[in-house]
């Protein structure tokens, strides 16, 4: 059985390698180490035979699922037992379940399928709606999403939590520039946006290689991508236009991109 | 000029009652108030000219938008000045703008447009995504929302922020029999589920007086509402189904009730 340690203090390093992770995108980065919550991804996590670098329970989750705590604690490297209010220190919920993960960041060098379609997100910025996004897109089949680097970060526990999980299946590709991103991968490129010339979205014959791109909450997509895009289209709206929120906008291309 | 009183202590009886409206939904719905919180919000119902029982900002706003201000003062009944803490004692918000009205319950007793399409809730849990649902609602013409009385308050904190405001001008039909209010109002019911029996939504063509029901978040529609329904709908999925949460799927029921 994998052996656990306990921590008591909130200054040991395990315990502030943890925060670090949970509160600094940048350290996420540099360490390519992600921070996971919850039961139900976890269990995720370990069926899929994943790295788990570090296991973390508190007091109390081991009371209430013995069984698992020693399954899980068979499969990940580090094994920590810590009381529940320190696992409330590191945790990024308000309840928190009293498990949590630190996973290799799910960042390999996938490459574009051209049997598959794409979403594209122009420097969306609510980590909450990526989540909410990317569980559209494995729901409906999306082939990946391709985000620029003014986009908010796919892996903090906001987005993580929102995506239920599937941010770790879902193939993310980061550019500089989604332009010469679609042309170099031979993506033909559709802007979603509210302007009066676009097309509306249902009148397109969605196909393989194809991309749909999603804005800014507040300003939609930048000038310089959506003129460099091969089409406009439009979700029609009868209601007030800001009233359609980005996840629910992103649903309904999404939805209308791979029936 | 509206006067201003101000207001020191926190067992103030304005501050309890406010405080009470946030917390309690059994007493937003005796008192038949409800409390909204923000700026851009609070321009909506002042422009529409709302009935505004309570005005109370803090001293940052008062500082940062006097002009507004003055001008929202002379339209509400009564006018407070509160410290920045107060504020954030009676607030919702992690970080408050410092301004909140408490209006009226907007539940008129609506009745049902035989030219319009509705979606119904049946059971649903998460006051989020009763906000984002009223949102898509607006923004792609359906005609109200009707909500069993086991779903969730739509005028809790946590839905009017979701919704935008948009639940201010939404017709809601509450109602103790989801069945029997669609027969008694002629409405032809389509449940969106994930039976492989179900006919895929692309498929239906949808017509004024049609209505469809949205399920709970875990356990989608009951068995009664849904034995019940004249059709069964689905949104086909090529991935997890789970992975569609119940706002991009009620997102995406809209869009095809609508388009």
């Amino acid at each position: 059985m994998g052996k656990f340690t306990e921590i008591t203090s909130k200054d040991n390093k395990v315990i502030k390698y943890v925060s670090k992770l949970q509160k600094s995108s940048k350290f996420r980065f540099s360490e390519r180490k992600i921070v996971i919550e919850g039961l139900r991804i976890s269990e995720d996590v370990f069926e899929n035979n994943a790295s788990v670098y570090c296991l973390i329970v508190n007091n109390n989750f081991t009371q209430k699922f013995s069984d698992k705590v020693t399954a899980f604690a068979d499969k990940a490297q580090n094994n920590y037992q810590i009381s529940d209010a320190l696992f409330e220190r590191i945790s990024d919920t308000e309840t928190p379940q009293g498990i949590l993960l630190v996973v290799d960041m799910p960042l390999e060098n996938y490459e574009i399928d051209p049997y598959k379609k794409y979403i594209a997100l122009d420097n969306l910025q609510d980590p909450s709606n990526f989540g909410a996004i990317t569980r559209t897109c494995e729901a409906l089949g999306v082939g990946g999403i391709i985000m620029n680097n003014t986009t908010c970060d796919p892996f903090s526990p906001k987005s993580i939590r929102a995506s239920m999980g599937t941010i770790l299946r879902m193939p993310i590709f980061m550019t500089d520039n989604l332009s010469s991103f679609f042309k170099e991968n031979n993506l033909k490129s559709f802007s979603c946006v509210v302007d009066s010339d676009a097309k509306p979205i249902s009148s397109i014959d969605f196909k393989s290689g194809d991309v749909i791109i999603i804005g800014n909450e507040a300003n939609g997509i930048s000038k310089q991508v959506k003129d460099n895009s091969d089409f406009k289209i439009t979700i029609p709206m009868s209601g007030r236009a800001e009233s359609l929120n980005a996840a629910a906008a992103a649903a309904i291309a999404i939805y209308e991109l791979t029936k």
